[in-house]
């Protein structure tokens, strides 16, 4: 019996990859790519006149309802070292006998898997932006709700001020928002036809080499490149960044989903379940425990990333002469693990984001049980002009900690300090201690944030 | 004494980087970059009447002229993790009493650090682009000179056809515009200045933050944030992207230098001289042999980058909460040396061009020598609609077998086959044979690079 | 029907891996491992008296006759995090009543995952381990072939001096040994069960937990570890390294055959075929080519590796008190990914290496055509007792420029110029240009390296 | 006035490398490890009988005695693209006329160049196994004073059962003992020479060159290659995973200490002052702030060394023929910046561990906040026998649930539930809540991981 693939068979695929990505990124939309890229390429050949009609037609008939046998390929690539040699072969053979010498015709094994691997990271990037854009909207319905859910700001580890729940998930939306632009801006942009033929001269199309180039970028609905790019890799370097950015987006989020919903802070909560019904992030061996299975699996992703990227570069910059003798094909299967952790991370970020329970009066109750000492970097401000910043830090530095060491909050320790008293009456106290003071900015930048987003699309 | 530094006393740095670029990315220039920061702060907070103009002024002055000890500051730097806090402590030293409570006003030292590093990079960036210029406009020069010189096409290290150096050097020189172009789009659009306070809120700043915010980024010619980006890494992750493709492009060309220039090609060869006079690329072992070490060392940034890039792109997602604990430090000189390698390949990039000798007969001679091998993939092509692919595929292969054997040209060879005169006149074998026919599409496709690159600035 | 994976149905896999290692890290092979540690663990638990051992039986019989569908606790997976939760519940609902408390027992997910890619190491490992052998063995014998075979050295592309065929085999076997000898180790020495329980204290077995883990240990003919390694990953790490290294010594190999292979060079050159029978590196397009393809495929894995070992040193040092999140998750299909990668890259090099054409001929007559400048370095040095070092190479120097442009040997011109005579006599002159002089080191290093290769087993 | 470098002027530095160690990889003790070099090389050579012992006596001086400017040897190296080519230059203009021929003898640059990083690998890395060991014996002493600190375990950032703090001080030591001990292993058995001449022949030495070699690598105390190993970079590359290794060993103590150190956890802190008197961690902006500075600047070390890491693995596998064009340049500044943040974490984590404030009190305080629902795996546990796995976990989590919505302990809840009261009495409930129970293997493993440690030297 054929194994139908050495490494995957559905075990760890659904924790890493979205489903609907990781259809259109498999091995069997690959070769369904690599058809359509030949049919195309000879439909744009006898729409400049280089090959019959008749044969363009025989070829996209042999294109769309020959069964080819995918592993059966995989088998017969390894002497020429690429898929296209037997897949061309394989074409030919179900070919009428007068359209055989029109398939493939002018064309390089490199033009047929590049544009190829171009129609894939545009046919899993759709999904992707589909799936970032629910993102960042599900992160903008948490922002508007949350405006004005104030909680603790954490620097290094620790509590160092106020902030408010609407504006981290605005720095997480803006995040999303910026990544995913730049990915849809390359999507649309710089996804180009490769087509140059064994030299990269479009040679054996004579006089007719641009024309099929650029009707051959028409119908695949790909931009035409100025020169062919089988050896200069910048569109490659720009998608994988671009997805490496998406995934830095989405890992931040995840980290501080997790550290928010780390037992002792508890702010906020993963969602109560997945459509299947099994409890999510439920552990057999304990019961009263809930973990943030999406957050973890999207760290996963931030973790794999980045070395994917870096091959991808590496690769890059050692494409010689005019074919590439091994960094070429080491960008086939990094290019698509990239797309499909990216895919997987972003497609979890919407349902994590979507379902995120937040804790609004435990962050309420994290800042009432610091009493007083988030607000130390304003009082100290207040304080400063009449005794200077340093002096001013000083004397707020003893109250807080004669605070923590009485239990008392800070601003009771201030309001029966004498040196403080005579630099602040009670209601300049008062204002100085008010979150309200602190958080005006926030909702301004809360609000640029949303209409940003809202400017997007 | 006091140690200068701990690393580098410019044993290595002159092979690395281009000097002026080095000089932009110094402490001394992060200093001056941190300085200016401060100084912008204090006048946007004084334009904003949040603090008196006068010690704005004052600010301003303290650092344009103070003299700070460098290494000392980095000494006191282990106490808090940053260079900021003995700064702003050392500036706050150098103030007159009654400005030094403006000093530093509602800002972090993450403010004034990423400020800073975005000033680094700008004022770095506009060398690279300078040179990245220069290096393309040499480029240009040579694709315009070799539009037409034939030249052997090479993949997977093998002669596989005919092509131009004007071409060839048109892919140089379209990887270059890429690159470079994406990188000025990047210091042109997404640098931008930061300013988030302790909690990224601009809380101290109450209702002014958000006009300080603006005035500053106008102050430092910088872009103004929709929200403070202390935990959003986009900005540094595009930058280091398109530094990335910079240094690939520039890597795939000194390949192609150093593979045209081994001994037994010798197509291209390194110019002869470095303006101190030293002969260029000689061997005091070697007398006769020149290397080529304006490629190598370009080629040393290409494994370097990715590897950096790939830190950053690591870091990025994990900013805990409102500040992280590392992944942020790990920025400073990650990002720099990248700018730094760049910096350098693309300096050395310009010089290799500008001074390539090109030899255009070896070139020739190369051609000649394969003896119409090269022009395989057109002949069978001619012969493809009368013997369909593959027999004309095997013809062609059983002629070029004899060739090889016999010594002979394959033109020879086919002149005197029955089977290929049964389907091609001597007219048509002759025109099969003509490098012409193969190279119609490159004059093209060479001067639709040279009218893009025209048409960049 | 159920899909049988997303990505792969063997499109790609044969070129970039070993069938028999693939299928050793196949997510059938990884069920077959978990169930392979559960069935273990029970056995060491009845071992110790912690459960009954028909409880033991029931479970090793159930782990080996039960048919888990793969895909669906992949499906089920999700809601966990990983596949061990539906794995045990399965496996619960597969046992009788009175074994089913004890399946799983005082282990957590990790435990089970960690020891199954122990497993999954030592199971693909050993067969990477024979094809390690195999290709150094092959080198071995490549090396002793050309012990004396002489050919051109090249540094920096450039031809530097002479050397032999046999020392640059040799410089391949001693890599690989050195290399291979470092995975043996790894995989002899620090492969280990992992067994901690939810905390990782081995909490639920109470008194016997050091006693089942060593048990567990046995049963499974792993290490036992100091402690549960849970969140030290250094034997990851060094595995890894291992890895890595051995596809450095492939890719340093590869990369030397495809620039002998060139065509201007064509020392070497690859097999004529594979078992298949397909001409192996031949073109369809272009029919006298012959691709170096196992070099390049051999080449695309020193692309990927290193990028996969990176994720691996990143997550490494992420691992959150007594489990990570998310960063052990990254390891799994990192760490198979390059497990099967170096599996392809070294499968691949044994069958180059026993199937490389090494063409000493033409090796030689590249030496014949330098006429003598390849032996500069020893004329220079057989007159700097007379001229000084810089003179001498002067002197040499103006030579080779004189034989270059004349068209002459560098012997000629040297045996008739007036300085030289006045140092060296005829028959120092014949000794100073005897390749002979200068290869006498050359065949006692290869000696020690096929020592030191003879002496590993 | 000449710039002292164009980086670093000590601003950054002391955050992220030990001054020690930074001070043995400077530029200056580069030059320094050059000069011992091409002594050792001519004073082998004289033991050897190759040149004249006087010869060897007046090179030693001169490399001793000479004042070399190492920022013009930078400058001038960029003609020849290494520094050895000046530096030879420079030594011989120092030597007595007799003495020129000498120096150099037989090598090239890559044999000091390399050679000389071995030596600044060793004499580094002997200041980093010391501190590495420090490290690990601070460590070893928290493990025994806290062998019986009972702690929250968490898994996935939720609190998952009870442990020590002992145990998880442990896993830290068992990873520093082994990383380090692996570091060990490679500067002690894989630091060699490196000799092998221009062309890796050793071709000038003649009949000496092996006995030259022996000698060289006598006389610098370094081990004798099989086989020069130029262009096989195994060395290299199992230097740079083991500090690849030790990195992550400090990378992952330094975020648990950073986790258990935040505000809302406070388990640890990091010590109360550095020895210049600085408050350690303190925030200007926030006086009651204590940041985990040393836990932060490893931490940025654990993000960099992946990266440095895979450059150096990437360019291993691509050293073209007899010497890389590119890819042995792009080591030189990877490694050492690579031994550099390896030097600075492992220095700074033996401070972070020797000074750690371990708060026991507070860990047992979140035990006990906990109310028993860290000991829910024992306790189901206790009732699987009699009622199954999965009922058992069921009927803990009901009771769980139920304590958690009235804010009682587990204990409590269970004590009064006439379902496990059917099943277990109050002794055997008492003895299923005692932490005791749980962590009598702890122990057992905290003393196995000391016995391990003392036995280590």
């Amino acid at each position: 019996m054929k194994r139908c693939s050495s490494i995957s068979d559905g075990l760890l695929d659904p924790l890493f990859e979205s489903a609907d990505v990781g259809r259109r990124l498999s091995d069997t939309s690959l070769l369904r790519a690599l058809l359509d890229v030949e049919s195309a390429l000879a439909q744009a050949e006898a729409d400049a006149g280089v090959i019959p009609i008749g044969a363009a037609k025989a070829i996209a008939e042999a294109c769309t309802s020959t069964p080819f046998d995918v592993a059966q390929l995989g088998i017969d690539a390894q002497g020429s070292g690429n898929p296209v040699v037997p897949l061309v072969r394989a074409l030919g053979a179900a070919l009428p006998e007068d359209a055989r010498p029109w398939v493939h015709l002018g064309a390089t094994s490199q033009d047929i898997l590049d544009t190829a691997f171009m129609l894939l990271a545009r046919r899993s990037g759709v999904l992707m932006l589909a799936d970032g854009d629910a993102a960042a909207d599900a992160c903008a319905e948490l922002v508007a709700a949350h405006r004005d859910t104030v909680m603790v700001a954490r620097t290094l580890g620790q509590q160092a001020g106020l902030t408010t729940f609407g504006l981290k998930a605005a720095g997480w939306l803006t995040s999303l928002d910026e990544s995913v632009a730049r990915l849809r801006e390359v999507l649309q942009s710089r996804l180009a036809v490769q087509l140059g033929g064994a030299a990269g001269t479009l040679g054996v199309l004579g006089d007719a080499g641009v024309a099929v180039s650029a009707r051959f970028a028409y119908l695949l609905d790909l931009a035409e490149p100025v020169l062919p790019w089988h050896t200069n890799r910048q569109r490659v370097l720009e998608l994988a960044a671009a997805l490496g950015g998406v995934v830095a987006a989405c890992g931040k989020l995840a980290l501080d989903v997790e550290l928010l919903a780390q037992t002792e802070i508890a702010e906020v909560g993963e969602g109560a379940g997945t459509p299947g019904g099994q409890p999510h992030g439920g552990s057999s061996a304990l019961p009263h425990k809930h973990n943030p299975v999406d957050a973890v699996l999207i760290r996963s992703a931030a973790y794999r990333a980045p070395g994917l990227l870096s091959a991808l570069f590496f690769a890059a910059s050692h494409h010689e002469h005019e074919r590439a003798a091994g960094a070429w094909h080491a960008e086939w299967e990094s290019l698509r693990e990239l797309l499909r952790v990216t895919g997987g991370a972003l497609a979890r970020t919407g349902s994590l984001v979507s379902a995120l329970s937040v804790h609004a009066d435990r962050m309420r109750a994290t800042v009432d049980a610091a009493g007083g000492l988030l607000m130390t970097e304003n009082v100290a401000s207040a304080l400063a002009p009449a005794l200077g910043r340093a002096a001013a830090q000083a004397l707020v530095g003893a109250c807080a900690a004669r605070a923590l060491e009485r239990g008392a909050t800070l601003r009771d320790v201030m309001a029966s300090d004498a040196d403080v008293l005579g630099h602040l009456s009670p209601a300049e106290l008062d204002a100085a201690f008010d979150p309200g003071t602190v958080l005006k900015s926030a909702g301004v930048l809360i609000d640029r944030a949303l209409a940003a987003h809202a400017g997007l699309r």
